[in-house]
């Protein structure tokens, strides 16, 4: 046990300094990486593993509705990005230049991609001719560079992978049918897949991507009582075909600009998991996404290599066989005790452990990473057993994380409570908003919350603005953000 | 008829003009198209899907053999580039350059990687400390940018996707294992799914990657007499291991370096099968990697669509629950004649015809791309029949692949001999060499042939080197390359 404690050390506990220990548990549980360059981290194995977990997923829910993935460049000239009015003042301050090419200086200096908007339009204006050429849906996995000042390991980082899809449409109303259509897929995965509960809706014209005409998200509450935006759908409108010219042959012949969303996740969703759902012994990863959903720890005493050691082979045989992602630690350079709390901080959801006394009686132990609940289940039961303790842990972790948020979401009608809440408590505040973006900034400038979403319905309890007091056009959630 | 024959107009016949042929089809098929960037591409959805094949089949067996994936930044500090001299030298000339992010001077600018040595290995250097933490078995799916002067789609770009495998062992013996069993890995991937015969073997020290001990390639000799080199294993000894200071603790309790492969293929992989299988109509893709292996094009006539559309959506579906890639094209602005050479030419390896008569007899005509040869198929055996048709085109396209190496490999024992066939024929020549690069610095010179690999056995009819006569100390096989 003294290893035991010893190694808890190296992790700040959760609860005393939450800053602290993600950054930790991140490097401990080996996820990621600092990099000799500021702001870009490398994503080892482990970390990897929950982004692949991530993509494929994602990855068949946009094939399911249609999509299709496609590549385009990593550079693109300052030209391109200056079509966009909007577009270009939102992104130049944060764009890596390059100038130089194989030694030549460049006629034009290209942007290191940290959107495609303009790339992507570039490209649509030659294929598209005519209505029956749409719509198109596509979406590219890749990698983007954002120039940013304070970086956080997969929450903020000067390179980070995503994906983003580029859609357009004949109609107004087909863009607007696929924004909703990709925020509800958005919102479905980071629920069902990632356990973490979601707000979703319309943001605020302060808070839209630079050059959308409505840009949607996910948003998620930390567990400091921050926001996190997790994913944002763009109806960007005519924008872009205008300024790229992306113009169809109508069914009735007539010319017109295409209609065009965009939208994306990226490796941020892998922070968010991490603040969700770990406690003060580290991380602790929902079922469906993780790299290890079970590991055997066999107790090593005596001749446990001729008796335990074979039996557990057998056993992680037998749960490969059947899709579960299961590893057996059969090192013999580290005690059990340490193996428990080592594969507790990387967030394993389910812990074998198998003894001279289990196998006597045929049987192990299941270890629930949440509470360290132990089940004793004979062999022939192991698989039934552990399927439903892996629905039910990631069942758990999403009913945590959603009472967690609906006990600290405040329903408050007047500025002075919110500034209160907002610094005592922290957390969600929905109130009802005039539609202002002077009382937007108001609230911001006196308790640097914004407005996260607009709630598709207007709560009628919610009458006045907390600001001006006028009649509240819309109830909205404000909150401090990531 | 006459669209049909309009639209064979659009593409150059392979067999007039290979090279226009290569391009044309790779347009027309919407495999990928030229950005408004020199030398990058844009890989479109019927492309990347080929890519998507590629990339989940390679990295199953990349998992199988115990590596796993993570990412490793974009951006490579000029000063770490510098450290592996031989590899610097082979690379400065090609990188493209970062000097300003976000409105700032970089200090010390920034290589947008050519490939990844360099940046892992200064990872590496940190995570390895004792001979527990051996091996190392890592791979990165990732974008490089290469400032390439002459590009073409595919074969060599300015940008393109691929995977670098990165891996440290902890004896010399265990890296020359891993890089052959990479090799291996390549070969079989390319004759399994690829259907390209292989010649793998070692590279001349004049072949060999930059900073590289001993680089082994795989070879296939494409349709215009010259060979590709489509995939490359680098034993890379101590070189980066030295200079980035990567040393452990082995078990007798000594400090020693590392010892590292790397390896790679690329997005060139799908300018090979192109350029292998295709024909004058067009494309032809392996079934093991074809984003459609089989498309329905319904008879439409008369009623149509109320009779022969349903039945054909109906074999769509019972083919695509049984995991088959099926498409339907149903679409009415389009005749018969032109859906069949539109489909040829895009490759896709069988079609299903259904006409009336057809559904009377309850049966569909299956139509193979490689010689278009019918079958009559009755509605209860479509799925045996389609499985047993793609098997054997992709056995024959492999087939009949080795046949025309075969018949362009020559055994040559005398340069003027080597000239004249490297000029007619082109092809493969196998010659005995005896280990000088000045001898295989005067083929080139003199045919512009190189050597593609050295053959593991010596042949010992080849007892003479072809250029100086000496005694040949091994057999190696010349080609002009790609």
């Amino acid at each position: 046990m003294s290893t035991n404690k010893n190694f808890i050390k190296q992790i700040t506990k959760r609860s005393e300094d939450f800053s602290r220990w993600y950054t930790d548990v991140i490097k401990r549980a080996e996820l990621a990486d600092y990099s000799p360059m500021k702001g870009m981290m490398v994503i080892r194995p482990y970390g990897y593993e929950i982004w692949e977990h991530i993509q494929s997923n994602l990855d068949k829910m946009f094939k399911d509705t249609g999509h299709k993935n496609a590549y385009f460049p990593l550079f693109i000239p300052e030209s391109f990005l200056k079509k966009e009015a909007e577009h270009v003042e939102g992104f130049a301050p944060e764009v890596a230049w390059v100038s130089v090419g194989g030694d030549e200086e460049l006629v034009e200096r290209y942007a290191v991609r940290p959107t495609s908007e303009a790339i992507i339009c570039s490209m649509y204006s030659k294929w598209i001719k005519s209505w029956r050429d749409l719509p198109v849906l596509i979406n590219q996995w890749a990698n983007v560079v954002r120039w940013e000042k304070v970086t956080r390991p997969f929450l903020r980082t000067t390179e980070f992978l995503w994906q983003e899809g580029h859609t357009v449409h004949e109609t107004p109303e087909e863009a607007q049918a696929e924004t909703l259509k990709i925020l509800d897929i958005y919102k479905t995965f980071a629920e069902e897949y990632l356990a973490i509960p979601i707000i979703s809706g319309l943001k605020s014209d302060a808070e839209k991507f630079a050059g959308a005409k409505r840009t949607y998200a996910i948003e998620a509450l930390m567990p400091d009582g921050k926001a996190l935006q997790a994913g944002t759908s763009h109806n960007l409108g005519q924008n872009f075909s205008k300024a790229f010219n992306i113009r169809f042959e109508t069914k009735d012949q007539n010319l017109e600009y295409g209609w065009q969303t965009s939208w994306g996740v990226s490796t941020r969703l892998i922070g968010a998991l991490i603040m969700v759902h770990g406690d003060d012994s580290g991380l602790i990863i929902p079922p469906k996404v993780a790299p290890i959903q079970v590991v055997i720890v066999p107790i090593s005493r005596g001749d446990w290599k001729e008796t335990i050691l074979p039996e557990s082979e057998k056993i992680m045989k037998a749960l490969k066989n059947k899709g579960i992602r299961v590893h057996l630690d059969d090192r013999d350079t580290y005690t059990p005790g340490w193996k428990f709390s080592e594969w507790e901080m990387r967030g394993v959801p389910v812990r074998i452990e198998i003894g001279p006394k289990d196998m006597e009686k045929g049987q192990v132990v299941l270890v629930n990473r949440i509470n360290r609940e132990k089940t004793f289940v004979k062999y022939e039961n192991i698989f039934s057993e552990l399927s439903n303790l892996l629905d039910n842990i990631q069942n758990n972790l999403f009913n945590k994380a959603l009472k967690y948020r609906e006990d600290n979401t405040s329903t408050i009608d007047r500025m002075e409570e919110l500034i209160k809440s907002i610094e005592e408590k922290k957390g969600f505040v929905r109130s009802g908003w005039c539609g202002n973006p002077d009382c937007e900034a108001e609230v911001k400038q006196k308790s640097s919350a914004t407005i996260r979403i607009i709630e598709d319905k207007k709560d009628l309890k919610l009458s006045k603005c907390l600001v001006c007091g006028e009649t509240a056009k819309k109830t909205v959630i404000f909150a401090k953000s990531y």
